[in-house]
């Protein structure tokens, strides 16, 4: 059997689910003709390598008690550039502003011929085709599932599941922290700042919520679709962004009576790129509420297809992950 | 590059839709690394071969004529015992009762070796198992997305894009005749019949429509999904069935006050097959309307995925069967 020797670089909430996941679907692994060996995994200030495969119950526990997965002063570039291993997976956090320790992760990765898997959304919105070129001129493979939409398929459902279609357009509601605010402004026909708290105690909204009620998130899924499905190349500073911090109650409302919902709804089309709120028919795919993405789809021969699931969470983003996984290097 | 040697069996609405498909998307397939050559196709009366490649426009010109595909008596199955080819696409019309001839289709494809890819559920939903085994026996591959929902990805979804995931149940709606009639009942508040005759008259139920409205052709796609998904091994008559001739709009109104669609619903769950009417919420994923079709996946990573898209039509199917191409031949 193949092994797949591979890194796992940040260990926050998606990086520890993926370790949890290879465990849980070591079987599932095997089962498709190879194993994955995790080598060496570093959080932000610690860091960790075994070339015969670590323990990942045991550094999983460390983690916990600690907050760091070990002692040793170790980044997750030294790793990546020093340690012999075919695969990085990179959760290290977004930074959508200069695309942060991530871009140097995956810069290093692709420099050492090492595919990269990640759900680091910053490097792809903003270079998505340097990283891209200097992928493929490594022969390293470069999947990222799990930077848009979490759970909810859509860049392997377009490139597997949708093969043969020219894809005409993608409208999607891709952030679920907006989604939830907006339904329930209308449920309780209260205004933005009290169901903004109500998420953030949830803990569906971060204390900063700025990154995804402005539309940022939006916007940078955006940019990983449109790069990627449509071949176009651009990146964060080409969406016209608009969040949903103005929108009132009374507007929805008034939209509701007339037989629509308000979503803040990212579309790539005619190549152009736009995250706002849109009024959404009440009966359309695209009018789901709470927490969940969807992406409808329109294609040349399939017609409207309609896809929806949980944008966020640990375990939901790690199944992205191990979507791709998959996707790499299992036995066809 | 690649060629691949196809015939296409069964030259009505769905064969003609490939050799259309073929036509339209040659270039993308090539750039997935291969090309296809159709060198047999057969209808019910005819055939016509050509080991150097057939002429597709050529041929659907004079089938639109003349009703035939050419003035040879030539059957399917002897295309596919005689001539050289690598993938057999068998879109003849479905026999649930006995599989048909693309029952003796498929078993001719496998002891020659060759591929198939089918639209055709009836050999499916009776002989699963015994094909699966077959194909594997010869080393053929064998692939059916377009017997289940159409355009709507369900099987490539699951094994490409959940990969990993453990499928814990799956809900659909599977046939979009029925959801119409049902769907346009509550709108009308108008009986069945009425709705049955207005479905006819649009071309969306057949003039005998007992396949669809009893609930034969959604038992026999969750059939499909059973031992395709959750490995079972079952068949049609395992299924228990109720269909929609028995609803009435009374009915409908008052699951409609109390917040639910009545939806004729297919569902594989704890190793049981059910296909009847059922009532789901107002706001769930299920309660579409109109011809869509749709399905709810419950896993053990990804959560809830729900995707939906057209059931039916020539070249919906025709795009279902260009992906299972696209899964087998190409280039990764």
């Amino acid at each position: 059997m193949k092994t797949i020797r591979a890194s796992i670089i940040g260990f926050g909430s998606v990086g520890r689910g993926v370790a949890r996941t290879l465990i849980q679907k070591e079987d599932e692994i095997k089962k498709a003709g190879f194993e994955v060996k995790v080598v060496g995994i570093a959080d932000s200030s610690s860091g960790i390598v075994d070339p015969d495969g670590l323990d990942l119950e045991e550094i999983l526990k460390h983690k916990d008690s600690t907050g760091r997965v070990s002692e040793e002063r170790l980044s997750g570039i030294e790793i990546i550039e020093n340690i012999e291993h075919e695969l990085v997976i990179e959760t290290t956090p977004s930074d959508i502003q200069t695309g942060g320790v991530g871009l140097e992760n995956m810069r290093m990765a692709f420099s050492k011929g090492r595919d990269v898997i990640t759900s680091n959304k910053g490097p792809l919105a903003l270079r998505f085709s340097e990283l891209i070129n200097y992928a493929k001129a490594n022969g390293s493979k470069f999947l990222y599932e799990a930077t848009v939409g979490g759970a909810m398929p859509i860049l392997n459902l377009v490139r597997e599941t949708l093969a043969g279609n020219e894809i005409k357009s993608i409208q999607g509601i891709l952030n679920g922290t907006c989604n939830y605010i907006i339904s329930r402004m209308m449920e309780e026909k209260a205004p933005y700042e009290q169901m903004l708290a109500e998420a953030q105690e949830l803990g569906i909204a971060e204390t900063d919520p700025t990154y995804d009620v402005e539309g940022i998130d939006t916007a940078s899924k955006l940019v990983i679709i449109a790069n990627s499905v449509f071949g176009m190349d651009v990146n964060y500073h080409d969406v016209d962004v608009t969040g949903i911090t103005k929108i009132t109650p009374e507007a929805l409302m008034l939209a509701h009576d007339e037989g629509y919902a308000v979503r803040l709804i990212g579309e790539v089309k005619d190549g152009t790129l736009k995250a706002s709120p849109r009024l959404v028919p009440l009966d359309h795919p695209l009018a789901v509420g709470g927490t969940l993405n969807v992406a409808y789809i329109q294609t040349d021969l399939a017609g409207d297809i309609t896809v929806s699931g949980l944008g966020a969470g640990s375990i939901e983003t790690a199944s992205a992950i191990l979507s791709d996984i998959m996707s790499l290097y299992r036995e066809r």
